[in-house]
């Protein structure tokens, strides 16, 4: 694998889980528990859809082919997309909605942070202006944490349930591989063991002021960051995709 | 209207009808309440999807342009789409499903039995083929009204919570406008309120026996027939349409 690839594949990724959690949470559209959190919600998928034509933008740069971030966002089919499963999993519930974005949305936190630093300039500034967005998302996350987690029984029940359910994607926010590796030893990308420490000590907090319980580290999906995917990314793409699909010359 | 375009839109409200019916019924597979279930809805779907292609391909002809049924199915958006608003329902639980079975399949049933006395050969000869399986779904869904509407107190329940729910979408099943009317002057097409004294009858009898109580005849919803879609039909055909519209060259 080229350099070049690698970087290519490594933009796709973060790109992607920008894209696809922004649509995941653009679906909360009229629907949030109540009007103030629904569009605090629609704003959190703006910043994540914003984030994701930045990313696809430069991945198209960096290919050098005739693609734009467009083809990129509504031309890919699933097995081209490099989000990780968390991303893709389905809204569920409210409490279901709130784990999975405070599983990723920490790790995003300390991931685009370490990514201020990399020597590549342009992923540098994206990594900034994304920061501040970030930071307020993973804040958004914690509070709800601890207001539902540290609520009623029910609502620590679902909590507690949701965070059980999900447990089990968020191995694959440290997993490393070939493309991680590159990047990593040409400082452009990160080292995620360090960031699985940060994680690891924010999320360890936070559950603890939710009176939640951590669950054990068993088993681990993965397959998300090299194109495997669960059944839920199709339909993901299937209703996102359909507009440029039905009329391809479609323009705003 | 001349009577051609008057037939084409009567053959593609019967076509889109078991397509979208087709449709709903295959998104159960593999999520029957138990396999036996899951392979006879299935196999209802099959019929319908069967059934649909029958009607489309007649559709085409008498259009006389160079489309074909697949065209039909995979390429129209949801304005050019003629079924009623009652089979485009979600699935929702079993009991929804069941309902929804129920009241279009009664309906349909009475509609083909007509069809088969059509001055127009063709349209009879699918009716009459396509009656034996009509016959079927019609007694499977209402064997299970009576099994879920007599059953147990919370099967009572979901029933008459799906009757009720529903029953505003059962009005648009006997309205008739000049499509009808035309279709019907020339010993085509059905005169629906003799389909309507049929199911009501049969309704009616099924209903007491599943100790359900028939809601009272207020507000009903209608539009499908003309193209007015609830939200939902968008999200099948994002979902129905994906492959060809992705991969517009496709072939088996």
């Amino acid at each position: 694998m080229t350099k070049q690839e690698a970087l290519f594949e490594y933009l796709l990724r973060i790109g992607d889980n920008s894209l696809i959690m922004g649509h995941r949470m653009s679906e909360w559209c009229g629907h949030g528990p109540i009007l103030e959190q629904d569009i605090a919600l629609i704003n959190i998928a703006l910043d994540h859809i914003g984030q994701a034509k930045n990313w696809l933008t430069l991945a198209c740069e960096v290919e050098g082919k005739e693609r734009t971030e467009d083809d990129l966002a509504y031309h890919r089919d699933v097995l081209d997309f490099r989000n990780l499963l968390l991303v893709e999993q389905p809204n569920g519930n409210w409490g279901d909605t709130l784990v999975r974005g405070f599983l990723f949305d920490t790790w995003n936190y300390y991931f685009a942070k370490a990514l201020t630093n990399s020597m590549n300039t342009q992923i540098a500034d994206i990594a900034t202006k994304s920061l501040k967005e970030i930071s307020y998302h993973k804040n958004y996350s914690a509070d709800w944490m601890v207001r539902l987690g540290d609520g009623t029984e029910e609502s620590h029940t679902k909590m507690q349930d949701a965070l059980n359910r999900l447990w089990m994607y968020s191995g694959e926010l440290f997993t490393m591989d070939e493309v991680d590796e590159i990047m990593l030893k040409d400082v452009i990308g990160v080292d995620l063991h360090l960031v699985r420490k940060e994680w690891d000590d924010d999320v360890n907090a936070t559950l603890t002021e939710a009176t939640l319980h951590r669950p054990p580290d068993a088993w681990m999906q993965k397959g998300g960051k090299t194109g495997i995917h669960t059944e839920h990314l199709g339909y993901i793409l299937a209703e996102m995709q359909f507009l440029p699909r039905a009329y391809p010359d479609a323009k705003w």
